[in-house]
């Protein structure tokens, strides 16, 4: 795992993801306390940063294999950028989901061209019938965070991060990233570590699930007790990666913890400021920016919104906190 | 009124207007039947792309007068654009304004910076009292559309449309812009003639206010007979501008009309499949594009997404559509 690997990343997803911009709004500033940019990762394809890293990590399959198809285990974000590059690819995806998953999300994936197979968590292994179908049709599985191809995609959005605070004369600045399992986190900060080193990259979490802070603090990885209950569910997992934790622990921290709440705030504010739709897992990094701003030093910081992908009610649940 | 003025207002306006992308999603592809492509100026700062033509216009003025401060009637986008393009010139603004506008349009001119001074729709007139405020204190009117340097930075949207056309490699399409009084339609109908000449720009209107289409299918300038009374309030005027009709004349057309139902519902597109926050007025293009696709042609269609300057009450209305 290294930047070159994310170079060539960025060069594949040329033209096929899109080159987000940085956003910004003097209210959100004076929230802040400070000049905040937003890198708006809801705007990507498929309405989260997850579209990078499958899109990169199915460009640089073997053509062959790639033919013959690929499978990932999400009930969210990574399966619809799963199916979508693969759709892209003109190849198939397999999608293993719970049959409990909610219908927009089995919707969307089946409509961006994926096929669903959907398993009980009660009773079935989502890992034993995903080795059977990647087995019996010789599927390649694509991991949505501990796989050094998805790393590299993600983290074409820190070269994007670099280049834009070089035009704007950033030159010192927390960069803080919405972080479940620390694909994008860890991605964003290989690319800054080369491209942009006094930018400091900073994970946020919510409350309760705080696997990453905890982990960096103590400098041992930790998990998280509970692994649903949260509407943050897209940055919600067990714990950090195999691959990601020693990119996260050399580089990264201290991480930043935020309420459900201030979440639903955040996501009010992007719609009423920056005009942008925020899941509540995609607003976490934000919540950061604006409620925890004593926790966060000088004169610039940095936000990705990683995610849009959320159902109507809970975002008038949000734009109640306006 | 030409292209070079248009050049020069995009290196005026570089760095302190935002680039948009350009935005897309296959489910609204799959809609409009065609590739659409999306021109998302709610992201633009204040909202909307009033803030070009606000900036181009402030930053073309002799030093001297703008220091004087400058002067605007307007509720709406245009107010924000102009206070705050003079706060980053370090100028003050005056915003006339009616005494009944929204609260909330008040309070975001006032954050931008602006001097908002009420009058009495029915007993005053706005001219009178501009003109006398702008006398005694040595202010310049900053025109909301039939003004050469606002148009002209209006038209900046019209080169980046033209510049990623061609990264995308479209080489035939529409451009339905949301029209009003023609300030971004004429701006952009100039860029694309001298950089993008196989783009055609088609003006969006509400229905009851297509004074530009109407005007267009008559070769003669027509008025709404209403001015008020849409939801798709940042888009209605009286009639075609005098600097903006001969350029719409010679260079677009037909016009779409589209239905208020049909803006609110292109509202809920843009929130689902592309993440932005659109007002009615911002998402009749797309509305068009979406609504209206037998009256378009060819295998691409780009549309702009005006602004995005509206309160809760409004947009739950348009996500009930969804």
């Amino acid at each position: 795992m290294n930047i070159d690997m994310i170079r060539a990343a960025a060069h594949r997803i040329e033209g096929h993801a899109l080159r987000t911009p940085l956003l910004r709004s003097p209210f959100l500033d004076e929230i802040a306390g400070r000049r905040l940019w937003v890198k708006p990762e809801c705007l990507q394809h498929t309405g989260s940063f997850k579209f990078r890293g499958a899109y990169a990590a199915l460009s640089a399959l073997d053509p062959d294999l790639r033919a013959r198809g690929v499978i990932a285990f999400s009930s969210g974000n990574h399966a619809q950028g799963v199916a979508y590059a693969a759709r892209l690819h003109g190849t198939s995806a397999v999608i293993v989901m719970p049959s409990d998953a909610p219908a927009l999300k089995m919707e969307n994936t089946r409509a961006f061209g994926g096929e669903v197979v959907l398993y009980d968590r009660d009773t079935e292994s989502r890992e034993g019938i995903g080795a059977r179908i990647a087995v019996e049709r010789g599927l390649t599985l694509i991991k949505p965070f501990d796989e050094p191809e998805v790393i590299a995609g993600q983290g074409t959005t820190g070269l994007e991060i670099a280049q834009d605070a070089a035009l704007h004369g950033i030159t010192s600045a927390d960069v803080i990233v919405c972080c479940g399992g620390g694909g994008l986190t860890s991605g964003i900060a290989l690319a800054l570590e080369a491209d942009a080193p006094e930018l400091r990259v900073r994970p946020a979490e919510p409350e309760g699930f705080d696997d990453v802070a905890r982990s960096l603090s103590t400098a041992t990885r930790q998990r998280n007790t509970a692994t649903s209950g949260s509407i943050c569910d897209a940055i919600v997992t067990p714990q950090p990666g195999d691959l990601t934790w020693p990119i996260l622990q050399r580089l990264c921290g201290p991480g930043l913890v935020i309420t459900e709440d201030e979440a639903l705030s955040a996501m009010a504010q992007a719609w009423n400021r920056l005009k942008i739709v925020a899941e509540p897992g995609g607003a976490a990094a934000l919540a950061a920016a604006l409620y925890r701003c004593d926790d966060i030093a000088g004169d610039d910081v940095i936000v990705t919104v990683s995610g849009g992908n959320v159902d109507p009610a809970m975002f008038s649940r949000a734009l109640e906190k306006l």
